[in-house]
């Protein structure tokens, strides 16, 4: 067996929480043997449910705590005023070694505002990103920002490269990830300064980067590169338009195996391979975004995802764990300090930490 | 009978072309009674098109031109050396007051180039914008700007909500349309600095505009106001990341269908459901995106389609024009200016003109 791999968890966090959160943790012990857990919240709620998980009691450490951040706190707010709540003791566990990483369905920003405190940024990184594998026709793309750096320069763009082409070596297998920069069009002369800046950096740059140019909106669901790099405003808006896009699909899908009687029976005949083909789309299924660039696993849940969703989370949180992410993400950023002394160092700062998504 | 209206066809722009835009106006003369036509493009090869359509050739004149700009061309060449491409000259036909609109389905960069240095942009707006309804959960949502601009200043998007508001009215036939400004989120903490500042003017204005606030990348997608405002390089990296998302979702479906016998007896009780529902999302049937803001409807086909995409994108020109859309947006910047006299004046330039998308 493994060595214990405990994982703090944000109990209180999420519309379905403690529930969803005690019983994903209780699918992730029968899926992996060497998971724990230290649960952060309300004991008077924790307790009666974690009774009915006999195979989590064992492995499952409860920290009272009856504050929580709010859904509609703001960063800043939860940040100096939520110093015993749930997330942010399950943030600390990280930080003072008690668990190797900490997943958390609150409020995003504050989980980016507390872990970019408690845990500052790696090395060589300015500000950590959201990225996680969205699903494409052909697999699976990784893309970041996703939300936590409304604003970014073309360095953060580099930045973000490197961390994407960490990321996806490890969440996709792939040896040498496929890097896009997401812009307007393909041609060189296309997009804002910021992104043309990044295209060269990334074009000049003597790291063994695959980069391959600019990627379009259609190119994500398409999965033309394997890592997609864009700032965080974009990156959301991107990401939220492709899930209400794909949510469509499926009412006009609904819509229309009710039209009839005959498209209710061939409703029955061809549901088997629907859902097999949709079940790609299923948002529970790659639940987990991961805050990445921060010293520490932190793991980001959607806010009204269910205990699938969850454990699935979860799952992302170990396998990072197991495979070393972060030292993957350092080792790209030496290199490329190696090769270009010259960029610039960390500097982070209280008032980037507010400005987030 | 309506009085004729003349529009000008840039028939060499397009994959498709010349054959596309030729079909496309013989269609159109079935459908509308008062529509002639103006076809810019080698004679050589319209007229042994032309032969073909004979409901088309007592309304239609062909002006000789053997240049063409090309797909990559950047704007700014196809500004300077282009004087007598085929977009050129169907553009300075509206100038002149030959045509009433032009259609064109060229490169969109150098269109909006010529466009906006042949036209010149309306009192009082800055820089024009591409709009275009686009298919919801629930009917249809006016969504702009999606590439004209890759930058965008507050007054910008606020000039682009007034358009949209306008544009709205015509195309959907709605009185008082909502309008909201796309971001990261719903929270009025939410988002960068410019459409922060954009917000403000929105919600500050005397204008009866009904402005309901933040809408994400999901309201796209659900319909959830009827105008949606947006910078060109957020607006056009979502709107193809809807077209790819939902062309993922066909293609997820098609496999679906074919993925065993029973399926496919399923497909051909279901099929006609299928079509009436999703039809909606034929990319053909919405095609025709206007540049919106200057002296003259100019529509812009997707450079792709075929001669019934091309047949809509007139449409679009057509029914512009019969509602007079630039009239009422003269109105919208009228009334804004005389509510709020400290809007700075319209300041074009061919810098502007240069940088899109």
């Amino acid at each position: 067996m493994d060595k214990t791999l405990v994982i703090a968890l944000d109990a209180m966090g999420g519309t379905g929480a403690p529930r969803s959160v005690v019983e994903a943790a209780a699918k992730t012990c029968l899926r992996y043997d060497d998971a724990a857990f230290i649960l952060y919240g309300d004991e008077a709620k924790l307790i009666p449910l974690l009774n009915k998980f006999s195979v989590l009691k064992p492995r499952c450490t409860i920290v009272h705590t009856e504050d929580t951040v709010l859904d509609d706190d703001k960063p800043s707010v939860a940040l100096r005023q939520g110093k015993t709540s749930s997330m942010r003791l399950a943030i600390d566990a990280v930080k003072e070694g008690k668990a190797t990483a900490v997943v958390s369905a609150g409020n995003t920003g504050a989980l980016m505002a507390i872990a970019k405190i408690v845990l500052r940024t790696l090395d060589g990184i300015d500000r950590p990103a959201i990225v996680t594998p969205i699903p494409t026709m052909i697999g699976k793309t990784v893309m970041l920002d996703l939300g936590a750096n409304v604003e970014c320069s073309a360095n953060n763009l580099f930045q973000f490269a490197l961390m994407g082409n960490a990321f996806a070596k490890v969440v996709l297998g792939h040896n040498n990830p496929t890097i896009g920069l997401l812009n307007v069009g393909s041609e060189e002369s296309k997009g804002n300064d910021t992104v043309k800046a990044a295209a060269v950096l990334l074009k000049e740059t003597k790291l063994p980067l695959n980069f391959t140019g600019y990627v379009e909106g259609s190119d994500i669901a398409e999965g033309t590169v394997d890592v997609v790099v864009t700032d965080g405003f974009t990156g959301n808006i991107a990401l939220k338009t492709a899930e209400g896009t794909a949510k469509t699909c499926r009412n006009f899908l609904r819509q229309a195996f009710t039209d009839s009687l005959l498209a209710r029976i061939g409703y029955l005949l061809v549901s088997r391979s629907l859902k097999k083909a949709f079940n790609k789309l299923d948002g529970r299924l790659y639940n987990g975004a991961m805050l990445v660039g921060l010293n520490g696993i932190v793991v980001k849940s959607h806010g009204g995802t269910d205990a699938i969703g969850f454990a699935n989370a979860i799952g992302v949180a170990i396998e990072l764990a197991r495979h070393g992410i972060n030292d993957k993400i350092i080792e790209e950023v030496r290199l490329s300090q190696d090769l270009s002394p010259s960029m610039p160092p960390s500097t982070p700062s209280l008032d980037d930490t507010i400005k987030i998504a």
